[in-house]
């Protein structure tokens, strides 16, 4: 059974209707930039267009999707329903009128999709497993290639390059590469600023496999030349907090709860004021998804999600810190999926 | 005056209100993954969270938009107005719905940026023009570097990492390469096929800078063996298709008649039927955006637009052409933007 049957299933609708590119792949599994999903009590149909017509039927051959050429207009495939589920937090204002202009009774199906994707499947872990040791392997390699004098693109460029190489079909989001005081930016935007001795080196990164992504991120020194006490100190903290949370996040802790847990620690250091952005979020198709690790959140983390640990410090104008590894939760314990070293490094 | 004031002064609401990624990006030149633009009658403001705070300010200084830090709830940044304009076939139905349910009368701002964006000012023709030099010189540089044996994935790589090292910030979607009969498949996922002696090869890749897109497919043989008449055959049709448009598309032509000039002249050859897909988008911020060329379309071309030119043939399980420009209108002539070899080649 397909995901499709399953989202059909939970929704409880007369018939599902999916036509987002990340739930379309969700349900079907390949990659498409059009197409629509319809499930009903009949079975699933993928309708997309020649661009994708060929390689569909063979990808989707023997499952419980069939695939047909869409038509249009979109009225046609929903003639005989009295309701429709579509993902209402995804559906434009024009997408909704024109359902409700064509009579029909509109459901959402957002939580159905938010429930199942949220909770990784074995296979969705595998790839994402993937991706991360592609990520970590990348990372290791590049650390032997960094030098003086190379720019921020130079070694996005790099470590895209090697994780490309290792097997991933491109990056999760723009590498960030912040040499120096542009490491205080939490998303700085790798430029051409170049590498000098004694420069603190953050680096944001995470690549995709079979649609489904990594996110790491590392902060080391390139050199010491001995200026670099406070930043020490900041460093030892903020690992120190990312431990934390590993330590403590359980299947059933909130979002809220897990970012605490890295606040809180970092208050004790007077640093909380210094972490000026959320713990983490869900990591799957997206690279930003369901849950959320934040002040507010009352998102609870389950068994089989899997999300991002990262806290960080900015010193405006100054430096930089953030220690990021994507987690998965298991028999209620934080497993990490990325692992290059997190101990202070200097190259 | 930035964009944000000409899409303020176009749209003719007491406010104009923007919060999609990429429309963002237009009004403030920088990119975030998080924020709102505000203009009213006493001028813009972008409220960012606190990770693009400080890149934000700087690289908004001297500009007439201010940075302000969103603090949220959304009504209270639209506290005192009556009406706020959204682009409301980017507007997702809750978002319509808060507005609303805030007493505020929606204004649809969706043609001032179809408008203003796919104008392109000097600037922008500028960066796009710097993405197809670099798309040229890098997929120059790649001939020399396919080999027999590499992997379709292999060859991406390459090629994304020559582009990234000219310059681009990324890719502007995933690069296809397709090997052999994968051709045959328009939109093929790049994968793990090794290149052999006598393959046709289908390249359709691009990059960014400064956060606009290039846009272009090639296709050429990797060796002789032989066997390609009909490969070469319908590979001069489909390039003097390619061409009729540019010496035909003119200010005012629409995008039905210019998809029309290249599918008559297959139809010629009998080769129409294997014209699967539409001639071509417009180029910008995104990939696909206004106007876009296909037999339905009556957008109406026009001096300053930026779009493909890309006419294919595509004979399921055997093989695929594509020829693809990324091209201006310039005092009502096509102006070709990316500029690489056309002529059938064999490497």
């Amino acid at each position: 059974m397909t995901n499709a049957q399953t989202i059909y299933g939970s929704v409880g609708a007369e018939a599902v209707l999916t036509e987002q590119p990340d739930l379309r792949q969700y349900l079907t599994g390949i990659s498409t930039s059009f197409g629509y999903v319809l499930s009903d009590k009949n079975g699933n149909t993928f309708y997309t267009d020649t661009r994708y017509l060929e390689a569909a039927t063979a990808a989707l051959k023997g499952t419980d999707i069939a695939v047909k050429k869409f038509e249009g207009p979109l009225e046609n495939l929903l003639k005989g329903y009295k309701e429709v589920a579509v993902p209402l937090s995804r559906t434009t204002y024009p997408e909704y009128k024109r359902l409700k202009d064509a009579g029909l009774k509109i459901v959402d199906s957002d939580k159905a999709f938010v429930n199942a994707m949220s909770i990784k499947q074995t296979y969705e872990l595998e790839l994402i497993q993937t991706a991360c040791d592609i990520t970590d392997k990348a990372f290791v390699t590049l650390l032997d290639k960094i030098q003086e004098g190379m720019s921020e693109n130079a070694v996005a460029a790099e470590l895209e390059y090697l994780m490309r190489k290792l097997g991933a079909s491109g990056t999760s989001f723009d590498t960030i590469v912040a040499f120096g005081k542009n490491s205080s930016v939490p998303h700085h935007e790798t430029g051409k600023d170049k590498l000098k001795f004694g420069d603190i080196v953050l680096i944001d990164f995470g690549c995709k496999v079979g649609g489904y992504c990594s996110d790491c991120t590392r902060t080391f020194l390139f050199g010491n030349d001995g200026k670099h006490g406070e930043f020490v100190k900041a460093y030892g903290h903020v690992l120190n907090a990312h431990m934390v949370v590993k330590e403590k996040v359980t299947d059933g802790t909130t979002g809220r709860e897990a970012d605490a847990f890295a606040r809180d620690y970092l208050k004790n250091y007077g640093l909380d004021k210094y972490f000026t952005h959320s713990l983490g979020h869900g990591i799957g198709v997206n690279v930003h998804e369901h849950p959320y690790l934040s002040p507010k959140s009352e998102h609870s983390l389950k068994n089989g999600m899997v999300f991002s640990d990262e806290p960080g410090v900015y010193f405006e104008g100054d430096f930089g810190i953030r220690i990021e590894d994507t987690v998965t939760l298991k028999d209620g314990q934080v497993l990490s999926l990325t692992n290059s070293n997190k101990n202070l490094t200097v190259i």
